[in-house]
């Protein structure tokens, strides 16, 4: 708590906008938050009028807090929300099935009905069918992989314009510190708040929260009092990215405002000079006729490993 | 204290090489450590046979064990080795009074004479001085452009070859990580273990220990009991370059090998796609002589404000 006045008004400020300095009262932070995320949508060119969004529920904050934004600009941008939750079967903490009752829960508060995938039905395996082989790589990288596939799949079936993900700063921060670690140039060529789609392989990709920090979705989420899946999934909870993203609060804490400029100043001026591997090179695989650079995707391959018996 | 055995003896092991993994003892982390900067010496063509390399000395352990090393390489690379200490005259905790006389041991222990700069008697104005002017620019970034404006000038004036300095692989992290957030391209792209030499301007600068981690100079320092200055400069305490560089080393612990992975990879692949703003632009000074890119040099600049009494 700040004993200083809002900015905006005579009220007590309950916060400071941490790389701004200004306190703000609770109604004030609300309308700041909302006109920083209309402005990244608008800033990036994100939403056309007439869009179909598939938007990418988890049940987490981010977007939960996202479906709340979209619901409320809806009417200014002329748009049309499709929510999209996955189901990837984790049994443990009931995992899957909470995040699934609050996804629906949010969406029936906007008239709103979830198009739901349960990979186990869809593909024949489960994230934890996954964790039980014991796979050499991570967990959440293997998870991440799916969730990609699977959206982008979805996206194309339903031929909608654009795929929206709750992916915010804090995630972006923690993106560059790991490519830069790894220099891995060809994800680095990548980044940023929207990809554009490419011909029937890829639709494109937006991320309204590109420009918001993490803690400030959670105290949007809190102030407007919006039900979200306050847990960590129960695999990914020594994940390394979660590490990294101590790693980004750290940073923030001695430096306020280093994730957003760092963020912001690699994608306008460092990211414009990294060549990308090239969409071009890309084909589609042989089984699922979704985009690969090898004959089969790296999906199928997994799907494979996963459901063969005696792999 | 690992239980396990050196990897190339049968001694017990003191510690593990973190980014390696290896085990090893006393005698073979000595080997391993001066083989690793001989290699980087190597590696990128920093010291040629007849250089004359002028050592900038603080008195902390990074110069002090680099001149150590130099003093055991110089028979094999045959190289002339010119010891210079700039006293800045920072009179707290006698700062400037020990480190000076903890150079001038080490020296001699191999039999050299140490050049000294004292700034006052040289240019009328002390690190104290500027302390108490209360700049509004943080006085470790003043002291820098102190720094490597007299070691450059020396370097002109004695014709030698090189500047070698005792930056290590923790200094260039953080180097890489204020200047990500900064995005400072210009900065960015001068990043690297070995700066050219540029026409009477600048004479070439070598970092010997640019892929060599702080903690293993400390430890070596140990191991070889070498004097040093084991305090932090009195100005420097609350220094924001000392905040990230507990961040770096909080990501090592997380991921070791970080640094060193983030480091080499920028250099590689990352440092030669930006685009320096470019020696050609410089000028000589008009009051010094020395590089500038305007008509007074910053060193002159921050000179006439300090020496003016009525400023």
């Amino acid at each position: 708590m700040s004993s200083k006045s809002c900015r905006f008004c005579s009220k007590p400020a309950v916060l400071r906008i941490r790389y701004s300095g200004l306190p703000v009262c609770k109604k004030h932070f609300i309308e700041y938050f909302e006109k920083r995320v209309f402005r990244t949508i608008q800033k990036y060119k994100m939403i056309r009028e007439g869009d179909k969004v598939l938007l990418g529920l988890s049940g987490g904050k981010d977007s939960i807090v996202l479906l709340h934004m979209f619901a409320k600009l809806q009417n200014v941008l002329k748009f049309e929300i499709i929510p999209f939750f996955i189901d990837l079967g984790i049994h443990l903490d009931d995992y899957s099935k909470v995040s699934g009752e609050i996804v629906k829960k949010n969406c029936e508060k906007f008239g709103l009905d979830v198009i739901i995938v349960k990979i186990l039905d869809e593909y024949g395996f489960s994230i934890d069918d996954i964790f039980a082989k014991k796979l050499r790589r991570p967990i959440c990288s293997v998870c991440g992989l799916i969730k990609r596939y699977v959206l982008n799949r979805k996206a194309l079936e339903l031929s909608v314009d654009k795929v929206a993900t709750g992916h915010n700063l804090n995630d972006e921060a923690s993106f560059l510190l790991q490519n830069i670690i790894n220099t891995d140039i060809d994800l680095l060529s990548k980044f940023g708040p929207i990809q554009p789609a490419f011909e029937g392989l890829f639709v494109s990709r937006i991320k309204p929260f590109f420009e918001t920090y993490e803690d400030e979705i959670s105290l949007y989420a809190t102030f407007k009092n919006i039900e979200y899946v306050d847990v960590t999934c129960p695999y990914a909870k020594d994940a390394s990215t979660l590490q990294l993203k101590t790693i980004i609060a750290n940073l923030e804490d001695i430096r306020p405002g280093a994730a957003l400029a760092m963020v912001k100043g690699f994608y306008k001026k460092i990211k414009p000079l990294l060549q990308s591997i090239g969409e071009e090179k890309m084909t589609k695989c042989k089984i699922c006729g979704m985009p690969t650079s090898m004959e089969i995707c790296s999906f199928c391959r997994l799907k494979d490993r996963i459901t063969k018996t005696n792999f």
